[in-house]
């Protein structure tokens, strides 16, 4: 099966900056395998709602995840403080992909990369729906250079 | 991008029964994206730990997942019980895949299906090692029938 | 300040059982302190569903943790399976105490006690309201023999 | 029960700024009664390890919660940031009692005011063990003006 290879932070355009808690490392003192979704899904949820593209209470369609994948190429551990580089992948009418890599502290290269497959979907209903112009001309911020 | 078709019970040799807890849901209701593998990770590690194969201060090598990712086909709530169906999809000499399917309730069809890549390391030195014989013996019975 | 003793069995009338997770455990090798809250609300609140007296979408009044507090005696770790007992302390037209002792396996002396105490308050305005009468026939059987 | 009131940013000495997470929100929409212990556990953590007082795989005594508690006034929520105060409220031979207020963004006035007690233990036996002096004198800045 073909792993994919760390990344620079050159291939990201955008970065969020993520705190890492004590509990986040399990008992062989690195960060969870299931927390790093945490964190890559908050940075994503933060530089979101940063852009009003996400309000939970709101009419606005929401993104949820189909899918999702990590690959976990160094460790990580509390109390380092992370950077989440993120990327456009895909864009369709209704979903999206985004890969993002997790940097620790001042490291150039990534510890894990991860990618999100969301769908815009209307919040009541919860069926598939276009992503509005406003969140498209978000989303298109996070093209790589 | 293809996604996998969600499978049948019949399709796991094993499985384990999780229940889940009140904050496993995000404020949309529903099992958080990244519990679920919190949820994967501990139904994979309470099998391997009733079978020898997971004694976190023992001298034995521990597996240490290197990349995982889940495809989400049905939303799965609190307080839901859940089963989750295991088969392995590779053994090597110091690395395995096990696929697995998450099933809610009384469902034949699963409602999430993940895949966990894990890689035997020495406990101290965290370098590749061959699962010793005992722990090969255990991961054969999750070949699917 | 005066710590509380550990108690008995004998001290509650009514228990539900927890499964742990991997993840439960910190650095440490045992429950993370945080997490014994979640898993006292837990079973707190898989007792109250059962009993049809919480259903967070429904018109109902909703019980929310105004004060809690845990009293740690013995570590407890994955995989132990626990078993909470849970006592009335206190009820009152719009507000309720209950403690709740956390037994390891077998334990018959508990390795953990806590109280919540819970005002029940209107699921829109959240504002509090007396416990309706079903609400309080259930919460009577917890009354400690 | 007498509850505790909310105090002013000034009763505290000693502030760390903790980032929320898009699932420390339950499905009401608000952190989590749990999620405020990982929240208060984490800041005084971060106070620690920044001061040298905490090295999980150092030889000096490490300080392990023996009883806490929190009140809560007012409901915090993802994406809000917090600061955390914190003020000594004892410091015996080996054991201390810390108070902590969070303060959801530029409020003045705590959301939730939390005690927590700590035991001062042999990092190996687990036994009470004196605190060493370069710990007891970061201790003394915790305390109140």
């Amino acid at each position: 099966m073909p792993r994919s290879e760390p990344r620079h932070r050159d291939a990201y355009p955008v970065f969020e900056t993520i705190q890492t808690r004590w509990n986040d490392n399990d008992q062989y003192g690195h960060i969870y395998n299931a927390t790093y979704y945490e964190l890559f899904d908050s940075a994503m949820n933060i530089w979101m709602m940063a852009r009003g593209m996400l309000d939970p209470a709101g009419p606005d369609p929401i993104a949820v995840v189909v899918e999702n994948g990590c690959t976990f190429f160094r460790q990580v551990s509390f109390p380092d403080t992370i950077h989440i580089g993120m990327r456009l992948a895909h864009l369709g009418n209704s979903s999206l992909e985004i890969e993002m890599g997790m940097f620790r502290g001042e490291d150039q290269i990534e510890s894990a990369q991860a990618r999100f497959v969301l769908v815009s979907v209307d919040p009541q209903n919860r069926r598939p729906t276009p992503f509005p112009d406003h969140q498209r001309q978000a989303l298109a911020t996070l093209r790589p250079c």
